[in-house]
Protein backbone atom coordinates (compact mmCIF):
# COMPACT_ATOMS: atom_id res chain seq x y z
CA UNK A 1 0.00 0.00 0.00
CA UNK A 2 1.06 3.34 -0.26
CA UNK A 3 3.69 4.76 1.69
CA UNK A 4 2.29 7.93 3.85
CA UNK A 5 5.17 10.30 5.74
CA UNK A 6 4.00 11.94 8.44
CA UNK A 7 6.04 15.12 9.65
CA UNK A 8 5.66 16.85 12.74
CA UNK A 9 7.62 20.81 12.19
CA UNK A 10 9.13 22.75 14.59
CA UNK A 11 11.75 25.78 14.34
CA UNK A 12 14.41 23.49 16.27
CA UNK A 13 13.23 19.44 15.72
CA UNK A 14 10.94 18.26 13.14
CA UNK A 15 9.96 14.97 13.30
CA UNK A 16 9.36 12.83 10.27
CA UNK A 17 8.09 8.96 9.95
CA UNK A 18 7.37 6.95 7.13
CA UNK A 19 4.55 4.49 7.22
CA UNK A 20 3.33 1.74 4.87
CA UNK A 21 0.39 -0.18 5.46
CA UNK A 22 0.42 -3.80 4.54
CA UNK A 23 -2.80 -5.68 5.38
CA UNK A 24 -4.55 -4.69 8.72
CA UNK A 25 -0.60 -4.20 9.83
CA UNK A 26 1.53 -1.04 9.86
CA UNK A 27 5.21 -1.16 9.33
CA UNK A 28 7.49 1.66 10.00
CA UNK A 29 9.80 1.93 6.76
CA UNK A 30 11.80 4.70 8.27
CA UNK A 31 11.55 8.04 11.05
CA UNK A 32 13.83 10.36 12.68
CA UNK A 33 14.56 13.95 13.61
CA UNK A 34 15.62 16.86 11.41
CA UNK A 35 17.25 18.99 14.09
CA UNK A 36 18.42 22.24 13.34
CA UNK A 37 22.12 23.82 13.62
CA UNK A 38 22.17 27.37 13.05
CA UNK A 39 20.81 30.51 15.64
CA UNK A 40 19.12 32.27 12.95
CA UNK A 41 16.23 31.64 11.85
CA UNK A 42 16.12 31.94 7.60
CA UNK A 43 19.54 29.22 7.65
CA UNK A 44 17.29 27.17 10.30
CA UNK A 45 14.18 27.11 7.33
CA UNK A 46 16.90 26.26 4.93
CA UNK A 47 17.89 23.35 6.75
CA UNK A 48 13.99 21.53 7.04
CA UNK A 49 13.63 22.76 3.86
CA UNK A 50 16.23 20.37 2.61
CA UNK A 51 15.97 17.71 5.45
CA UNK A 52 11.78 17.00 3.97
CA UNK A 53 13.38 17.25 0.28
CA UNK A 54 15.68 14.86 1.22
CA UNK A 55 13.40 12.14 2.98
CA UNK A 56 10.96 13.20 -0.05
CA UNK A 57 13.58 12.25 -2.88
CA UNK A 58 14.58 9.07 -0.84
CA UNK A 59 11.45 7.48 0.05
CA UNK A 60 9.41 8.77 -2.58
CA UNK A 61 5.94 8.77 -0.32
CA UNK A 62 2.88 8.68 -1.81
CA UNK A 63 0.90 11.39 0.47
CA UNK A 64 1.82 13.26 3.75
CA UNK A 65 0.24 13.97 6.81
CA UNK A 66 0.56 16.42 8.92
CA UNK A 67 -0.98 17.94 12.12
CA UNK A 68 -3.27 20.92 11.68
CA UNK A 69 -2.33 24.06 14.04
CA UNK A 70 -5.76 25.60 15.13
CA UNK A 71 -4.42 27.80 17.52
CA UNK A 72 -0.63 28.16 18.93
CA UNK A 73 0.17 29.26 22.75
CA UNK A 74 1.10 32.79 21.84
CA UNK A 75 1.86 35.09 18.79
CA UNK A 76 6.02 34.56 19.41
CA UNK A 77 5.73 30.37 19.50
CA UNK A 78 2.90 30.35 16.34
CA UNK A 79 5.61 32.73 14.53
CA UNK A 80 8.17 30.27 14.70
CA UNK A 81 5.88 26.95 14.30
CA UNK A 82 4.36 28.81 11.29
CA UNK A 83 8.13 29.48 9.57
CA UNK A 84 8.92 25.56 10.11
CA UNK A 85 5.65 24.45 9.50
CA UNK A 86 5.98 26.24 6.02
CA UNK A 87 9.21 25.38 4.92
CA UNK A 88 8.40 22.08 5.63
CA UNK A 89 4.83 21.99 3.69
CA UNK A 90 7.03 23.61 0.80
CA UNK A 91 9.20 21.02 0.59
CA UNK A 92 6.50 18.50 0.03
CA UNK A 93 4.58 20.80 -2.26
CA UNK A 94 7.22 21.53 -5.06
CA UNK A 95 7.39 17.36 -5.38
CA UNK A 96 3.57 17.40 -6.27
CA UNK A 97 2.40 14.87 -2.88
CA UNK A 98 -0.76 16.26 -1.65
CA UNK A 99 -0.64 17.21 2.10
CA UNK A 100 -3.07 16.06 4.31
CA UNK A 101 -4.26 17.94 7.85
CA UNK A 102 -5.44 16.24 10.90
CA UNK A 103 -5.84 17.86 14.86
CA UNK A 104 -4.14 16.63 17.60
CA UNK A 105 -7.23 15.17 18.94
CA UNK A 106 -7.75 13.32 15.69
CA UNK A 107 -4.42 12.08 15.38
CA UNK A 108 -4.48 10.63 19.44
CA UNK A 109 -8.07 9.46 18.55
CA UNK A 110 -6.80 7.03 15.81
CA UNK A 111 -3.55 5.91 17.46
CA UNK A 112 -4.82 5.74 21.13
CA UNK A 113 -8.59 5.88 21.16
CA UNK A 114 -8.60 8.85 22.94
CA UNK A 115 -8.56 12.31 22.20
CA UNK A 116 -7.22 13.66 25.14
CA UNK A 117 -4.40 10.90 25.39
CA UNK A 118 -0.95 11.98 26.99
CA UNK A 119 2.39 12.53 25.06
CA UNK A 120 4.22 9.60 26.53
CA UNK A 121 0.67 7.42 25.57
CA UNK A 122 0.79 8.11 21.93
CA UNK A 123 4.81 7.12 22.29
CA UNK A 124 3.74 3.92 23.73
CA UNK A 125 1.22 3.28 21.27
CA UNK A 126 3.29 4.01 18.28
CA UNK A 127 5.68 1.74 19.54
CA UNK A 128 2.89 -0.75 20.26
CA UNK A 129 1.30 -0.36 16.67
CA UNK A 130 4.68 -0.73 14.80
CA UNK A 131 6.51 -3.03 16.90
CA UNK A 132 9.39 -1.06 17.52
CA UNK A 133 11.64 -2.01 20.33
CA UNK A 134 11.73 0.86 22.06
CA UNK A 135 9.89 4.05 22.20
CA UNK A 136 11.11 6.29 19.10
CA UNK A 137 12.16 9.66 20.38
CA UNK A 138 9.57 12.30 21.16
CA UNK A 139 9.31 14.57 17.86
CA UNK A 140 9.82 11.14 15.63
CA UNK A 141 7.09 9.52 17.66
CA UNK A 142 4.27 12.40 16.79
CA UNK A 143 5.39 12.21 13.30
CA UNK A 144 4.63 8.51 12.83
CA UNK A 145 1.68 9.06 15.17
CA UNK A 146 0.49 11.29 12.53
CA UNK A 147 1.41 9.15 9.39
CA UNK A 148 -0.89 6.21 11.63
CA UNK A 149 -3.53 8.73 11.98
CA UNK A 150 -3.59 9.43 8.07
CA UNK A 151 -2.92 5.39 7.64
CA UNK A 152 -6.13 5.21 9.54
CA UNK A 153 -8.12 7.44 7.73
CA UNK A 154 -7.69 6.10 4.77
CA UNK A 155 -8.55 2.78 5.78
CA UNK A 156 -12.03 3.78 7.00
CA UNK A 157 -12.22 6.16 3.83
CA UNK A 158 -11.53 3.26 1.33
CA UNK A 159 -14.31 0.56 3.52
CA UNK A 160 -16.82 3.47 3.38
CA UNK A 161 -16.30 3.55 -0.30
CA UNK A 162 -16.74 -0.31 -0.76
CA UNK A 163 -19.81 -0.56 1.45
CA UNK A 164 -21.20 2.83 -0.49
CA UNK A 165 -20.78 0.85 -3.76
CA UNK A 166 -22.18 -2.17 -2.04
CA UNK A 167 -25.20 0.00 -1.04
CA UNK A 168 -25.32 1.57 -3.87
CA UNK A 169 -25.47 -2.22 -6.02
CA UNK A 170 -28.20 -3.53 -3.80
CA UNK A 171 -29.88 -0.61 -4.31
CA UNK A 172 -30.03 -0.93 -8.30
CA UNK B 1 25.85 46.94 -7.82
CA UNK B 2 24.60 43.65 -6.78
CA UNK B 3 20.48 43.51 -7.15
CA UNK B 4 18.37 43.12 -4.14
CA UNK B 5 14.90 41.52 -3.60
CA UNK B 6 12.83 42.60 -1.24
CA UNK B 7 10.37 39.85 -0.53
CA UNK B 8 6.67 41.04 1.96
CA UNK B 9 5.02 37.72 2.76
CA UNK B 10 1.89 37.07 3.24
CA UNK B 11 -0.75 33.92 3.01
CA UNK B 12 -2.98 35.43 0.51
CA UNK B 13 -0.55 38.33 -1.11
CA UNK B 14 3.59 38.22 -1.10
CA UNK B 15 4.98 41.19 -2.35
CA UNK B 16 8.57 40.77 -4.18
CA UNK B 17 10.48 43.76 -5.82
CA UNK B 18 13.96 43.87 -7.02
CA UNK B 19 16.07 47.29 -6.78
CA UNK B 20 19.63 47.57 -8.17
CA UNK B 21 21.44 50.34 -6.90
CA UNK B 22 23.61 52.16 -9.49
CA UNK B 23 25.85 55.28 -7.80
CA UNK B 24 23.94 57.12 -5.22
CA UNK B 25 20.89 56.06 -7.39
CA UNK B 26 18.36 53.02 -7.02
CA UNK B 27 16.26 51.08 -9.81
CA UNK B 28 13.50 49.07 -9.63
CA UNK B 29 14.30 46.07 -11.81
CA UNK B 30 11.20 44.24 -11.37
CA UNK B 31 8.37 44.07 -8.83
CA UNK B 32 5.09 41.99 -8.33
CA UNK B 33 2.65 40.09 -6.09
CA UNK B 34 2.19 36.46 -5.73
CA UNK B 35 -1.37 36.42 -5.09
CA UNK B 36 -2.34 32.78 -4.20
CA UNK B 37 -5.52 31.35 -5.27
CA UNK B 38 -6.29 28.24 -2.96
CA UNK B 39 -8.55 27.81 0.00
CA UNK B 40 -6.45 25.42 1.60
CA UNK B 41 -3.19 26.17 3.23
CA UNK B 42 -0.48 23.55 1.89
CA UNK B 43 -1.39 24.56 -1.91
CA UNK B 44 -0.86 28.22 -0.94
CA UNK B 45 2.53 27.27 0.60
CA UNK B 46 2.99 25.69 -2.46
CA UNK B 47 1.94 29.05 -4.84
CA UNK B 48 4.58 31.03 -2.84
CA UNK B 49 7.36 28.56 -2.99
CA UNK B 50 7.18 28.59 -6.81
CA UNK B 51 6.65 31.99 -6.98
CA UNK B 52 9.88 33.12 -5.14
CA UNK B 53 11.42 30.34 -6.81
CA UNK B 54 10.68 31.54 -10.29
CA UNK B 55 11.52 35.26 -9.31
CA UNK B 56 14.90 33.79 -8.34
CA UNK B 57 15.64 32.08 -11.07
CA UNK B 58 14.40 34.65 -13.76
CA UNK B 59 16.67 37.78 -12.04
CA UNK B 60 19.28 36.30 -10.00
CA UNK B 61 19.54 38.50 -6.82
CA UNK B 62 22.65 38.82 -5.37
CA UNK B 63 20.68 39.11 -1.37
CA UNK B 64 17.58 39.19 -0.33
CA UNK B 65 15.81 41.34 2.47
CA UNK B 66 12.64 40.46 4.53
CA UNK B 67 10.95 41.82 6.74
CA UNK B 68 11.77 40.66 10.54
CA UNK B 69 8.02 40.61 12.52
CA UNK B 70 8.56 41.02 16.60
CA UNK B 71 4.99 40.33 17.73
CA UNK B 72 2.09 39.58 15.50
CA UNK B 73 -1.41 40.85 16.24
CA UNK B 74 -1.97 37.35 17.43
CA UNK B 75 -1.50 34.04 17.34
CA UNK B 76 -3.70 32.76 14.10
CA UNK B 77 -2.72 35.76 12.37
CA UNK B 78 1.18 35.10 13.31
CA UNK B 79 0.77 31.48 12.28
CA UNK B 80 -0.75 32.11 8.55
CA UNK B 81 2.02 35.05 8.17
CA UNK B 82 4.74 32.41 9.81
CA UNK B 83 4.22 29.60 6.96
CA UNK B 84 4.11 32.42 4.23
CA UNK B 85 7.14 33.81 5.35
CA UNK B 86 8.96 29.69 5.91
CA UNK B 87 7.75 28.83 2.60
CA UNK B 88 9.36 32.40 1.04
CA UNK B 89 12.76 31.98 2.88
CA UNK B 90 13.07 28.23 1.85
CA UNK B 91 12.66 29.36 -1.66
CA UNK B 92 15.90 31.64 -1.35
CA UNK B 93 17.69 29.28 1.22
CA UNK B 94 17.43 26.69 -1.51
CA UNK B 95 18.97 28.51 -3.75
CA UNK B 96 21.80 29.42 -1.57
CA UNK B 97 21.07 33.52 -1.21
CA UNK B 98 21.90 35.32 1.52
CA UNK B 99 18.66 36.65 3.60
CA UNK B 100 18.95 39.99 5.86
CA UNK B 101 16.34 40.78 8.01
CA UNK B 102 15.15 44.15 8.74
CA UNK B 103 12.46 45.84 11.65
CA UNK B 104 9.18 47.63 9.91
CA UNK B 105 10.95 50.26 11.70
CA UNK B 106 14.31 50.39 9.87
CA UNK B 107 12.67 49.82 6.52
CA UNK B 108 10.42 53.40 7.54
CA UNK B 109 13.81 55.11 8.88
CA UNK B 110 16.11 54.00 5.16
CA UNK B 111 12.64 54.86 3.05
CA UNK B 112 10.93 57.69 4.71
CA UNK B 113 13.80 59.31 7.30
CA UNK B 114 11.14 58.74 9.96
CA UNK B 115 10.65 54.97 12.25
CA UNK B 116 7.03 55.79 12.66
CA UNK B 117 5.95 56.71 8.77
CA UNK B 118 2.47 56.00 7.36
CA UNK B 119 2.08 52.69 5.17
CA UNK B 120 1.20 55.37 2.61
CA UNK B 121 4.22 57.41 3.04
CA UNK B 122 6.22 54.59 2.59
CA UNK B 123 4.76 54.02 -0.76
CA UNK B 124 5.04 57.56 -1.77
CA UNK B 125 8.70 57.57 -1.04
CA UNK B 126 9.72 54.20 -2.75
CA UNK B 127 7.54 55.74 -6.15
CA UNK B 128 9.76 58.86 -5.44
CA UNK B 129 13.20 57.30 -4.89
CA UNK B 130 12.45 54.74 -7.70
CA UNK B 131 11.04 57.24 -10.07
CA UNK B 132 8.10 55.15 -10.69
CA UNK B 133 5.35 56.78 -12.55
CA UNK B 134 2.25 55.53 -9.87
CA UNK B 135 3.07 54.29 -6.66
CA UNK B 136 2.99 50.54 -6.84
CA UNK B 137 0.66 47.98 -5.24
CA UNK B 138 0.78 47.87 -1.29
CA UNK B 139 2.44 44.45 -1.09
CA UNK B 140 4.76 45.30 -3.88
CA UNK B 141 5.53 48.43 -2.64
CA UNK B 142 6.20 47.21 1.01
CA UNK B 143 8.78 44.76 -0.78
CA UNK B 144 10.51 47.65 -2.87
CA UNK B 145 10.99 49.58 0.67
CA UNK B 146 12.44 46.23 1.82
CA UNK B 147 14.98 45.97 -0.50
CA UNK B 148 15.66 49.50 -0.40
CA UNK B 149 16.11 49.50 3.36
CA UNK B 150 19.05 46.67 2.42
CA UNK B 151 20.37 48.19 -0.17
CA UNK B 152 21.01 51.75 1.86
CA UNK B 153 22.38 49.77 5.04
CA UNK B 154 25.35 48.33 2.26
CA UNK B 155 25.77 51.42 1.17
CA UNK B 156 26.57 52.34 4.73
CA UNK B 157 28.56 49.64 5.89
CA UNK B 158 30.80 49.78 3.09
CA UNK B 159 31.52 53.34 3.49
CA UNK B 160 32.08 52.26 7.09
CA UNK B 161 34.20 49.52 5.83
CA UNK B 162 36.01 52.19 3.53
CA UNK B 163 36.38 54.51 6.65
CA UNK B 164 37.62 51.74 8.96
CA UNK B 165 40.28 50.92 6.08
CA UNK B 166 41.67 54.40 6.07
CA UNK B 167 41.99 54.97 9.42
CA UNK B 168 43.67 51.50 9.55
CA UNK B 169 46.18 52.54 7.24
CA UNK B 170 46.83 56.34 9.34
CA UNK B 171 47.34 54.39 12.50
CA UNK B 172 50.05 51.67 10.90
Amino acid sequence: MALILGIDPGSRHTGYGLVEHVGNRSRAVAFGTISTSHKEMPPRLGEIFAGIDQVVKEYGPAEVSIEKVFMARNADSALKLGQARGAAIAAVMQASIPVFEYSARQVKQAVVGKGSAEKIQVGEMVRHLLGLDKRPQEDAADALAIALCHAHMRVSLARMAGATAVRNRRIR
